[in-house]
């Protein structure tokens, strides 16, 4: 593969000279220009892009934190922020925490090796302190992590609120709420909206915290049993939403005459079970590119808009509601 | 953040011993490499990764291919791949080739740009002849490009010998083959096993190839109502299966009554519908961490032991089968 010293020798100028070509830094006279530009061609040169950002300082690299890979949220989320990166001429660099904070911590610190141009946080994020002290951009998405760092998340208040409305018009007397853990802000603000409408109908309801990867089917199943009067669930996450409908058919109740369903996110197996899953649709797409836009935003110093972009969440009617 | 300079003024000695003393090359005197040690930990610098690459030839970062991130086999796969390279010091760089040819070579172009260690491809290559001759070390994944290029996939052909015998002991007697496209060796193997049973069996059946992410419905649908005696059907993906298992109970053929499925991957929705399915389970995170792990040891230029690994697929039974 042809280097730096190639092109210089090729072109009759200095390796510095060719620097300042690639880099388009300094003063290099028109014809000097050509002749490097001609000799980068024939020789097929690829200007090393690591040799570059230290040159330049930008890596063109970006961070994203995921807690897991494991649901059709983040696969759609990082396919949104994955496109968006390849259009603006970035690369991402994927960090799965298993929303560890020992792993987190090293990703940071790995970031600051790799000339990191900024991060995508997209995951619980246990080392808040040290991720500011890095000096590198933020954006978080689906969470956030303070006032200060810019964020994109979707309307979840209002995604309760339509989510409580929907299942009381349809006759809902006694509701199970069964949440994925409420000290994440995005579940807890979908349970605001939930409660403050069930609340204003003087609408009873239980509340279940269950792990968003592997739920406590046994704990459900009895909470279920012993709640002979629930007429209607909410799930924090469409996954929750499948795992309940399951619970409720084998334990023969029948969806949605017995028992109204309503999820969240909207992933296509929604649409796969039997009954179809009544959802709040997020658009998890558009968040991953909005992150991912607004962070090189932020790189170039180009305005925001939103400092926290809030996107717009709608109701979804199929099969598991009346 | 402290400098190699910063570094190197601290313990009194020049960039270039600081820098031999980082990467490990050259001699420095023992009490000389103290002082540096002693000044790198003072000053809490970190050693710019980038830098060393140049340096040491290696970056540490693996690039990986896939067509896409929307299913969860792609979750797993990349979940194990990922910890594999946590677990062995690598980062990746995930690149997404939308099963594209541009992209992909796209891609590869700027793998050459950033030092990339390695590529690990999970997807359909289009640009064969230019990884080859990019000269990186490659391992492949569920797929296979070349006798010369390792691979890890799982027994495919296996796979679809233990479907179809499954299905002729539930009595199926004219079964619809659902495949993803059959330009895919993955696809075709299973196919292969599958028919070869099924001809040693006299067992008739009409086989169909589709989008693996937006299978034809109305097609699929057409089929099965014009050929009524349909009584089995292999899916080779979970994701087809359940879109089957979708399609008939939409026009009112009983699971496993009428028609038995059997589907492929063993993902966790299988066990979300109603009736649960039955299928080919393949580890895939295990093939994903055994692709990362084959690719480090290519890189440290150890044996491979096999160079094209299968890995062992087993019958997961359900509901779909009798």
């Amino acid at each position: 593969m042809a280097t730096i010293k190639d092109v210089a020798k090729k072109a009759n100028v200095s390796v510095a000279t060719v620097s300042r070509v690639i880099n388009k830094k300094g003063y290099v006279n028109e014809e000097t220009r050509a002749l490097v530009e001609n000799a980068i061609h024939q020789l097929n040169y690829i200007p090393n892009e690591l040799a570059r950002s230290l040159f330049n300082k930008h890596s063109k690299l970006i961070g994203v934190l995921v807690p897991h890979f494991d649901t059709q949220f983040y696969a759609e989320l990082i396919e949104g922020i994955e496109n968006a990166a390849m259009k603006l001429g970035y690369k991402i660099m994927l960090s799965n925490t298993q929303d560890n904070a020992k792993r987190e911590k090293d990703y940071i610190h790995i970031y600051s090796q790799y000339n990191i141009d900024g991060i995508i946080v997209a995951s619980n994020a246990h080392n808040v302190e040290q991720l500011i002290k890095s000096d590198l951009p933020i954006v978080t998405v689906d969470h956030i992590l303070s006032e200060n760092i810019p964020s994109i998340t979707s309307n979840n208040i209002l995604g309760g609120i339509i989510a409580a409305q929907k299942l009381i018009s349809g006759g809902a007397r006694y509701i199970l709420e069964l949440r994925g853990p409420s000290f994440l802000l995005t579940v807890s603000e979908r349970s605001l909206g939930f409660r403050q409408v069930l609340v204003q109908n003087n609408i009873p309801y239980i509340s279940y915290d269950t792990d968003l990867l592997n739920p406590s089917i046994d704990v459900i199943t009895k909470i279920i049993e012993d709640h002979p009067q629930i007429d209607a669930i909410f799930a924090t996450s469409d996954f929750l939403a499948i795992h309940a409908q399951n619970i409720l058919q084998k334990l023969g109740r029948k969806v949605p005459e017995e028992v109204q369903i309503v999820g969240f996110d909207n992933i296509v197996y929604t649409t796969l079970v039997s009954p179809t899953i009544t959802t709040i649709e997020q658009p998890i797409r558009r968040m991953g590119e909005l992150a991912l836009e607004s962070l090189v935003k932020l790189l170039n110093e180009e305005s925001l808009g939103d400092f926290h972009s809030v996107l717009d969440v709608k109701l979804i009617e199929r099969e598991s509601t009346k």
